[in-house]
């Protein structure tokens, strides 16, 4: 709890620069989420400049959702580069399982060590083993199921392995938190787990163990979107109040509604 | 009307995978919208995965707004499939008219089969007869303008054609609809034709008729475009009150509001 | 003042078609503020279109926020045919200075001599010499520290030129405005900078001096960015509040909130 606290004040006060290679259909979404919880988002994918653009970021997104040939390179550059310069990075792997191609560029993104990988249940099964099959971007299978795929998937990858959706599961081996905060009317929003993997690479830039700043990522997430669900009539209205909450967002907030257990050790 | 309530009663229970190739404006905007009237959104353009996508989604919408060289062949590669496996697709010919590279793209998809046009009266009128020239992607003219032009291209493409604008026109063949819903601050927010686009794709997956699953969703737009516009203040509130009118719908507000007049048979 | 009252009511009385060639993170973004202000956005970058387009829109907009080698000749090609019509464009250098990539783009485009180049502090620094680093695409220093790199640059490239901030500076050689209005909080919405140079784009469709265009679009800006964080409780609200009070912004509103002065001939 109390570096869940700590991380957001030292987030606020780096405002690290993130960068993100994502998908076309969250990615303001994302850049004001982390605007609003005090970062500095940053989105470049030409194979031109992702050198250098490495050299100046704190860490890393990498999201397929919307990949193709040029874009799937731009990921491999830098995450290659994140890679040797020890620079953080979370991998998002937007429907896992849905087609060949997205699989083939999983494994060769996984060839350099993402610091975690977020996704949702059915994405993380199918990373886990070959013959789970996905309904597109949203998950058929709830958190729990995918729990032993998720510690299989971090042993194997040496990662932290995020599974969210009702409840957010964060492994790490054989240790794991379960989140039991956030709202039904999240999943509504589009890339509302997209969002939730920019705040990792937020929080990756301010504590280098990548468990707690995923633990703190997925809190901070849910606490957040607790408060804006209680405003919102729908998920339009949604969206919007939690920016406003993130931005606001008090340690009293946090410490009243987070329900977070630990397992492991 | 019955057929509209109960489209919308199982566009909510199956909950169709929508796939969308869409412009970069709008991507946000019709992701959200899907979600909030219960369909779920797949936004996918590589060539090399457009194959398997189409095997596992029930429709698809194309859109040509920010077309270019790699798109284009995403859209034809996609509306091949979805022709090949009779899985219905809508087309929105953003800018039809303004360039002769989008007047060929749009000759070159329609060979194959869409079930669906939707565009505004100068889009309808520029692929209906070629010496008509649009102002960029927004209409000079009134749908009613359009309505001849619309007989015409349906008869033409075997297609339902939808002229959408202060009022919807909904044509097939000699039987045309129209519904006297929406409000006029809706030509405000960016994208709202190409969400209007987007929901009858969701609603193509629910009804096995173009005609009925078009008229389904344009009531719905503009019914819930009216329950948001009495909320908004301007453009940017309409936009999150819509998502929530979306999500909120009840047949009765559906049947309270709904202004449509069927004409032939 | 009277210009920019006059400008306001010319924009929305001619609802001139903005062509914008911007990044995928704010294209939503300014194409709704365009339409919020009255103005009519089209967004396209196709490179055997971009002559066609050229041809029927009123002013152009480019910005490099999320540039590769295709998109970079999509600019080349439109700045190129802009200024062959004498069609004013505005750039925004959105990471000036972060790149190599970024600096070799941005001399490409100066040769096409842009009518106004608004950027931020950090970005208008790395234009005007070259020893000065940005971090990322957020200003690390203030408006007034770059005025005089300001004006070098605005006589060297005899462009107008506009630094954003917490004050905003609009310079034309030896002459110059500072406008005092907006709100901090607008610093937390992604792309409010891209919007103030689409609204340029905009006005330079009315006002054939470059100078009196900018001064209207940024004191507009600042004006209804004051109206929507007097609405706010975050960056989330303030968003779409900015888009209603740039839709229902009055000649009051503006002479009683603006807080311009001007200097030199």
């Amino acid at each position: 709890m109390n570096s869940i606290l700590s991380n957001l004040s030292s987030l606020r006060e780096k405002s690290p620069l993130v960068h993100s290679i994502t998908n076309f259909v969250v990615m303001n979404n994302t850049a004001n989420a982390l605007l609003a919880i005090g970062a500095s988002p940053i989105m470049a994918h030409a194979h031109k400049e992702l050198d250098d653009m490495l050299t100046i970021v704190n860490t890393l997104v990498v999201n397929i959702g919307t990949l193709d040939e040029y874009w799937v390179k731009s990921m491999l550059l830098a995450a290659k580069k994140a890679n040797e310069k020890h620079l953080p990075w979370v991998l998002d792997p937007v429907g896992a399982g849905a087609t060949p191609f997205r699989n083939e560029t999983l494994t060769r993104l996984l060839a350099f060590h993402p610091a975690v990988i977020r996704g949702n249940a059915s994405e993380i099964l199918a990373m886990a083993k070959e013959n789970v099959t996905s309904k597109g971007v949203d998950s058929t299978n709830s958190p729990k199921e995918a729990l032993e795929a998720g510690k299989r998937l971090s042993v194997q990858t040496r990662s932290v392995v995020c599974i969210s959706g009702k409840e957010d599961y964060v492994i790490d081996g054989s240790r794991y938190a379960v989140i039991a905060n956030g709202d039904a009317l999240m999943a509504k929003v589009t890339g509302m787990g997209c969002t939730a993997t920019a705040m990792v690479g937020a929080f990756l830039a301010v504590d280098n163990d990548p468990f707690q700043a995923t633990v703190s990522a997925m809190a901070i997430m849910g606490v957040a979107g607790e408060i804006a669900a209680r405003k919102a009539e729908g998920p339009g209205t949604l969206q919007l109040h939690f920016y406003d909450a993130l931005f606001n967002l008090t340690p009293n907030q946090i410490t009243d509604s987070l329900n977070i257990t630990q397992y492991g050790n």
